[in-house]
């Protein structure tokens, strides 16, 4: 269903439309029209209809989406549905604080553990979640397959432990750290999160009164 | 010099122009055409002359951009030389890690206080930072101007704590709660962050394959 070469842009929007969507339908609304799903995005109704058009057609003219339909085609389209497996390397204050208010599953990944260096927190569990001492990577990689890992380890260490999870067979990085990685696999998706960014439009946003 | 009407979408590559642009002065790059800017942010050089365009005259014909100037009115754009006071409320595992982590000083807030509910953090400082009882606050905004919140208390105190917030005065909450803010004031900001649209981007990616 996918096509070639679809943006960054439209891949940045696509959450977006997802985060709406699923809100719509908590509300139990079932039926939306581009131009008001739109107007809730901030958006245009021609613009939501093109990016949905690099993947097929949705929603009947003058008919507007239905809106669990939509929902789960851009699940499919996000891979929400996939089963990815992932692990915490690093379970300090960010990696916990994942733990404690993050919901992974909600976005269609299952935590399976979280690795930390000689602390307190090797051997207990976390929300649940088994915390291992990170010398116990390997071992567990070759026992469950591991999709994605959470990069929240200190900076020294950032780029050996991506390295050690390209080598397992990791094929996405969520990199919470200030390091740039550099992978040399093309086929390691790595994905920044940019606090800055967000707090950048906040500060424009208070100084354009 | 602002344009009324910036959309929500040139808002948002303003901090992704930002940093890149901070990232070729720390490089020692003097000099970028708007073809080489756009190309390492996936984007077109018209795009970045079009999103330019809403702020004034940017860069010479054919002779591209100082990245340094084009740096510094980018900057002044998002408000970051106008020494914004901020506090955190709440300085649980995420309030902590953002102390330790974020470089709130680069993105141009002075961070003043930390205020959290009844633990041991009260009355310490951490990364330099004092942390009150958050009993305190009202009276600590009488000394101080607040400008910007981080918002990381738990989810069931964060409205009320918002409430408080803007009824001092403060003009932006960084919202890192999963509670949608409703406030009424029209000169108070409001920044959510939504990890789940960063994972959710990767999930696609690593979906794509």
């Amino acid at each position: 269903m996918k096509k070639q070469h679809v943006s960054h842009a439209v891949i940045r929007r696509l959450p977006r439309y997802y985060r709406r969507l699923t809100n719509m339908r908590d509300a139990g609304i079932e039926r939306v029209s581009s131009t008001k799903l739109a107007e809730s995005l901030g958006l245009t109704a021609s613009q939501i209809r093109q990016d949905l058009s690099c993947f097929g057609e949705f929603g009947q003219q003058g008919y507007g989406y239905n809106v669990e339909a939509l929902r789960a085609e851009i699940a499919t389209i996000l891979g929400v549905d996939r089963g990815y497996n992932a692990i915490i390397m690093g379970a300090g204050r960010l990696g916990q604080a994942l733990m404690y208010n993050f919901n992974f599953a909600a976005h269609g990944f299952n935590l399976l553990a979280a690795f930390e260096g000689d602390t307190e927190m090797v051997g207990t569990e976390i929300t649940g979640i088994p915390v291992y001492h990170h010398s116990k990577l390997e071992e567990f990689a070759a026992e469950h397959p591991i999709h994605m890992a959470v990069l929240t380890v200190p900076q020294p260490v950032a780029v050996e432990t991506a390295d050690r999870l390209v080598a397992l067979g990791v094929k996405g990085i969520w990199n919470f750290t200030h390091v740039k990685l550099v992978i040399n696999d093309p086929t390691v998706q790595v994905e920044k999160i940019h606090f800055g960014d967000s707090l950048l439009a906040l500060s424009y946003m208070m100084s354009e009164e």
